[in-house]
């Protein structure tokens, strides 16, 4: 039985991306160089939805988000954090590393923010400039309606909007310039299929503006020093050349499948582990109109968790995600975006009934799977 | 004719390396992922000669010539760079972006620093309390004596001693410990054989006690939350996971080699190279002492830098690199770091005599192959 690793990342790498990633090293200012950039840039463009720079970092996803901090504020900035989860937690304490006025805005772990809320928010606090959102919430499997709050928030402020796409680019619907978001960040081992290493950085020519003022210290993340020689093949510090080797091969394939086809795909296999799960009577800790296309948590009453993370492991190679912070023990979560199909996702589900059985936890054999199958084929169908 | 990389970094993937990293992606929390970095860590430690921490970060050189500042300083510090390239400059830039009182000691171009004339620099100005160094200049492929230069220091003042090992470490001698370095950093695409996209922070004991008390705000490169998880087999963000499974492979080969024997085969191809030039008589950038083991800078007079690189490249696939700032069109850059043999060395001369002529410069045709292999068999023979 192969290794099936389901966790929200990293996520599996396609074979084809992991055979350009093997191409002989080049050099970061030869031609071959500024001829792989300039056959991404188009295409990196229509994935992010932004007609703007979507800029390319050598980083982990953080470091994406602490770029967003770091160009879009001065300290004492007054800014909003919207705070759904762990990766929330993380805008928040990386705007107070950074010495801004941070008012948070906190929901409960497991739902999404209300955009009226945030409205309210901003209303009460007209000074605010920057508004922080996560789209896909990581730690607990919400997908935040980053569309409707940033259209709520226009309606009563100049705030700019800045999403945290890591676990959502290329696998959730999103885009910088239908969204009206102003910089929308993101990562490489999520729905973009890479091994962990590049961060990306969508900015709106608002943003660049913005920018372009904003005067706190900053180099290795400093935009201004990417945003100047993208268009030219070019960055201002060696990137992680195999990673972009791969980054062409994962554009090409997502837009031979089509940007729509794969938000589909996504929200097949959300209702499928869904499903499966109800039908496995295992609970679920987030709605119908709150859970993510990319990652499921699941809240069990009638097992531990962990024991069972451990099981589906050691018994039979799936690699389940645990919940994080104060959600630890509590949850797991089953992520499946990226390399991942239906057919996967039937697979994990005969894989986690295998593990409810040699727990010897009662319950209806074949019905996760048999449920998961059904919503596969109504999908088909519909 | 084969594709010949022969720049100063990025630098050629062993095939075992390269095979190394198409390993299956594995969870950064996972007990894979842990086990991997306990195996790198003890074998890092012996690369960059240092028995404390050696904290593996994602991201390009530069970060972690960021993270030697923000980590090691806060506003208004009184520091010293000694600027000898290109590099050296870059410390400075970072240095100046981030509030720091910084003291430049230039040296020209093509010439190591004098550790007497940095002590003086220290005797003058007795609040300085860090110095920044290069140990090899990328820009000009001088070796600055550092491991003098940081004796000659401690004789006369506390301050710490950082130094810029990019393209030096697993390609020529230093050591953390031995050369009483406090901060020591590097990058992962040059001697040390990998795509670009890890940087290296070595830190000795003397540093992590000033890490610790630096007040300035800093999150992604915070070295804090890197040296509390390492040894637990953690990093505080998602690491460049294939990346490091390339390294684990590159460290097994290059402690099969043996650490001295690589220096002393850098030695060799360094010999190789310069005895080549001299033959061939296209002058040299710097003498014999102030050399690099790892890339030779060449200054032709009897033809055009520019456009031999273009002849070589385009006419014979070898890649060399051109000149930087001011000394762009004066130079050109042989890298010999990494993975590369004197039999490598043997094909980029063959390759250089093979545009000489296509450029119908005059040269005595196989002088400069036949000194490189004269050199190659005395070494053998010393």
């Amino acid at each position: 039985m192969g290794h099936l690793l389901r966790i929200p990342g990293p996520t599996p790498i396609p074979p084809q991306v992991t055979q350009a990633m093997a191409q002989p090293m080049i050099g970061h200012r030869s031609q071959a160089c500024k001829d792989l950039i300039k056959k991404i840039t188009p295409k990196l463009n229509r994935v992010f939805g932004s007609a703007s720079d979507v800029l390319v970092l050598t980083g982990s996803g953080t470091s994406a988000l602490e770029a967003a901090v770091v160009n879009m504020t001065d300290p004492g900035d007054e800014v909003l954090v919207v705070v759904t989860g762990a990766f929330g937690g993380r805008f928040a304490s990386i705007a107070e590393a950074y010495g801004l006025q941070v008012h948070c805005h906190d929901i409960e772990w497991g739902k999404a923010a209300d955009p009226s809320h945030v409205q309210d928010h901003l209303k009460q606090h007209p000074g605010i400039k920057t508004v922080f959102l996560t789209h896909c919430e990581t730690s607990t499997g919400v997908l935040n309606p980053v569309s409707e709050i940033a259209k709520t928030i226009r309606k009563v402020s100049d705030a700019l909007v800045v999403v945290d796409g890591v676990s959502s680019v290329g696998g959730a619907e999103i885009s910088l310039d239908k969204d009206g978001i102003d910089l929308l960040v993101s990562g490489s081992q999520k729905a973009l299929m890479l091994p962990p290493g590049l961060a990306f950085v969508a900015v709106s020519e608002r943003a660049r503006k913005v920018i372009e003022h904003v005067q706190r210290p900053r180099f290795y993340l400093d935009l201004r020093k990417y945003c100047g020689n993208w268009n030219d093949g070019q960055t201002p510090f060696t990137p992680a050349l195999s990673l972009l080797m791969g980054l062409d091969e994962v554009l090409d394939m997502q837009l031979e499948e089509g940007i729509d086809a794969i938000f589909q795909r996504h929200l097949i296999m959300r209702d499928m582990t869904r499903a499966a799960m109800k039908a496995l009577e295992i609970p679920l800790l987030t709605n119908e109109v709150d859970a993510s296309t990319t990652v499921t948590s699941v809240k069990p009453t009638a097992f531990d968790a962990e024991a069972f993370r451990k099981t589906v492991h050691e018994s039979f190679g799936l690699l389940l995600a645990g919940g994080q912070q104060h959600l630890k023990g509590e949850i797991f979560r089953i992520g499946h975006m990226g390399y991942c199909t239906p057919e996967d996702i039937l697979e994990t589900i005969k894989r986690m009934e295998a593990g409810l059985k040699k727990m010897g936890v009662p319950f209806e054999s074949g019905a996760g799977l048999e449920a998961a199958e059904r919503k596969w084929k109504e999908a088909m169908h519909a």
